[in-house]
């Protein structure tokens, strides 16, 4: 008879995609989205927290037309609802949201909300399938004072989390301004508007010669391919760099030039008069083009969104993986929306709003030095005499009790070296001793680790054997001394 | 030719058990667990924060025996990873991480975690498919005073989010001292010892008469269904039920008679010391019987932990949905597992923890009437000239910039009306009024609208008249205005 075989131990592994959060990652995101809830609460946005699961009929974006509706999102069957789906971004839910319960809402109704989301994409070297958005819409506001506002807001926030002003700008442009180049280019064939706004798109990468060429005849990419163009002649294709080049020295020269750009379209000129009016509101906020700034060389969501786009990037360099100075580039980005309710009631209901990438901006700190560092562990109390546990669980509770970190080590308390080895691995600042002897005495030992670690670098044998790092104090005077200490590197 | 039909629109709908919160509920349940996380971190306690979706071998306990492995757990399958599954507690996940990272983590592992967990279970009034869960667990500790630290740390942060002492008690039971019953009433089937576990889980139920009966012949129920009992005679019974009511005058007593009802048993004597020293530690830290005592009627994950059980409760009455008094019951369980994290690496490790559920701690407060009420909206500007939207959203700027919640009107202005509902909706304390004419004459009209209700309630006509509600000020004078109107409500 074959033996039975004894079932494998399962893997201890994260899904593909999918990673683990530990100490300062979880303390310092959390400490980021309190920050900028405080923000959005100032502006009158209020909270909400819809469910991670949503029904994939409500998402909209990927409808079921295959067995297994799962392009982009986690999707499975449920018996009581169908398909539904992990949530892919945090807006598909505020539309089902506001649907479903706009009786009740405010009209207009801001609100903010933050956690994870998830997208079933191929993960790639720090691309995770699950991670956190933070975003804020107005809905049911059709004024450009909306989308105004949600920019101060953006600019705000990004000063409140820690970056200067001076080190990120705000840069807003209009879709509809694209829509009256096209119209006076005389565009009317989709399929040529389409990859119009396909080029459009690369502007950041290829620059103005590399967007005239691809509108032209084609150009050769940097890996040799040969791309082919959208076929205009460079007159048809002057109005379109015009439009992304129209950039002027103030709000006033760049507001000029795109009048300029979109000759008699009606569409064209309401969208330059919103860019206006939204410069004008801003400037009336103290949010002067040091802060925001009028820029159509904005190209990301521009086929996306139906009016007002915006985009924050940070202007200071980084070193990259591989040790190149560049631009951190984007954070957070928005725009304005008129159509995302509709497919629920069908009626229109406008909308803006912004998305940040919270993990990019963490990052962007970390990366400045901003934050991150490692943080100070707990006080440990060392456990000389297994037998006396109860004072030890003593002292614990009374430099809490002071409001000071500190944890008894409960690991085996056999050898002493690994419970310095604990403490060490903890990053304690301070370890605390009371062997029989010091009981009897009424005194405890107090070492100060982080001074004993720089005298262990670089003291000699006379400064080390003196034990400057270590202080004998009677034992009502723990508390105290261990905030002595803790005070001097706080 | 048939006509085409047009696609219905989408249902604006949650899925069935899953729901939105709104405002105050997503910043109070915020607000709890930032203060739950201070408490565990000044235990020395390290955040982690793992994905929600897990392998299915890694969760475990739902292993795939039919085609869709989905009871109890949302499950799909994954191209990479084959079935996937969200989280259904925060312990799995724990010892997943801990045996993937285990040589980067120190030893012992204090960590805490907090977010949603989703269970596929029939929804009920009040119960959800996603809720919170706020874990904190000690790995890789085998003492004692792991249970006791978890109790403490328990206590506290009740007391922290706003429980007061007296209204709270957590209490301590331990399974080896029932396994210790068990083996002196010479139970060695298995059938049978299950059957007398599942008995004592229904103590909180039946009480002490009820169990008597079950342990016996059986019981006719409140329905009238007649229960089938474990058969045991009432001799047999007898240790059963004296260690379910032994609890004495103080923690002294109740060993004593603990003592007694496990007779000779080795593992019944280590579970009585090992409460014994629980209480020993605890009354060292300050936490007396009136915060934590031994309670052998504590059964809950009596059949799940392996040493120490701890469960808190809130001693309070409340009104139940029917009107009647009762008491609002658990909040938090845990207790000792000491073989999570064996099933991935074949070593077994102690371990010890709470989970709090955040939601009922919530209802708690709520019941008791210590946080919710309506939170304050902000302050609204008001749009009298629509082409003055600027000078507007100066004065939001200047009322944020001064630390206070404020908002200008972005609905359609052209009914004033409207602008006040809306206030009023947004539960708005004051309102903000600049027509032409105050214009012209640098000043503003401030509204006090939380008194202006006040008087529409009660005020004589004579009252209503002088508006009293309603002030004057020179616009240089509004934000110290509203400050001070604000500061009257606080």
């Amino acid at each position: 008879m074959a033996k039975e075989k004894k079932a494998p131990r399962p893997r201890a592994q994260t899904p593909k995609g999918f990673r683990d959060y530990f100490g300062t990652e979880v303390t310092e995101r959390a400490h980021m989205l309190h920050t900028i809830a405080g923000v959005y609460h100032r502006y009158g946005f209020e909270a909400l927290e819809s469910s991670a699961v949503e029904t994939v009929e409500a998402l909209g974006k990927f409808l079921p037309d295959v067995d297994r509706p799962n392009e982009g999102v986690f999707a499975w069957e449920d018996d009581d609802d169908g398909w539904v789906a992990l949530r892919y971004d945090l807006t598909a839910p505020l539309a089902r949201v506001y649907a479903q319960h706009r009786n009740d809402l405010p009209t207009p109704y801001r609100r903010y909300a933050m956690g994870p989301v998830w997208r079933n994409e191929k993960p790639g070297p720090g691309r995770f399938r699950q991670f956190y958005q933070c975003d804020a819409d107005t809905v049911g506001a059709p004024s450009v004072a909306a989308d105004a506002e949600i920019c101060a807001m953006l600019s705000d926030t990004l000063e409140e989390v820690g970056i200067p002003r001076g080190d990120y700008l705000v840069r807003v442009n209009n879709r509809k301004v694209l829509n009256g180049v096209l119209e006076t280019m005389g565009l009317s064939d989709d399929a040529q508007q389409q990859a119009v706004l396909r080029t459009i798109d690369k502007f950041d990468k290829v620059g103005e010669s590399g967007v005239r060429e691809l509108l032209g005849k084609g150009r050769l990419d940097a890996s040799g391919a040969y791309i082919d163009g959208v076929g205009l002649s460079d007159d048809q294709a002057a109005p379109v760099l015009a439009f992304l080049t129209s950039k002027g020295t103030d709000a006033g020269a760049t507001l000029a030039n795109l009048r300029a750009a979109i000759g008699g379209s009606a569409i064209g000129a309401e969208g330059v008069d919103e860019l206006e009016q939204i410069a004008t509101l801003l400037d009336a906020g103290g949010y002067g083009s040091t802060r925001i700034e009028i820029d159509p060389s904005v190209v990301r969501g521009l086929g996306y969104y139906t009016g007002p786009v915006f985009e924050a990037e940070l202007t200071f360099e980084i070193l990259d993986e591989k040790g190149r100075k560049r631009q951190f580039g984007s954070v957070s980005g928005g725009g304005r929306y008129d159509d995302l309710v509709k497919r629920f009631t069908g009626q229109s209901v406008p909308a803006t709003g912004v998305s940040i990438g919270v993990d990019r901006l963490l990052a962007a700190l970390r990366a400045k030095g901003r934050i991150g560092g490692t943080a100070q562990g707990p006080v440990v109390v060392t456990v000389m005499d297994k037998d006396r546990m109860a004072d030890y669980q003593a002292m614990v509770a009374e430099l809490r009790n002071a409001g000071i970190r500190a944890e008894v080590y409960l690991g085996n308390p056999k050898n002493f070296g690994n419970q310095l080895k604990y403490a060490d691995k903890r990053e304690s600042p301070v370890a605390v001793i009371e062997g029989g002897d010091e009981k009897d005495r009424g005194v405890v030992q107090i070492k100060d680790l982080i001074l004993g670690a720089k005298l262990a670098q670089s003291a000699s044998l006379e400064e080390w054997k003196e034990r400057p790092s270590q202080y004998e104090v009677p034992r009502d005077q723990l508390v105290a001394k261990v905030r002595e200490i803790l005070s001097q590197w706080a």
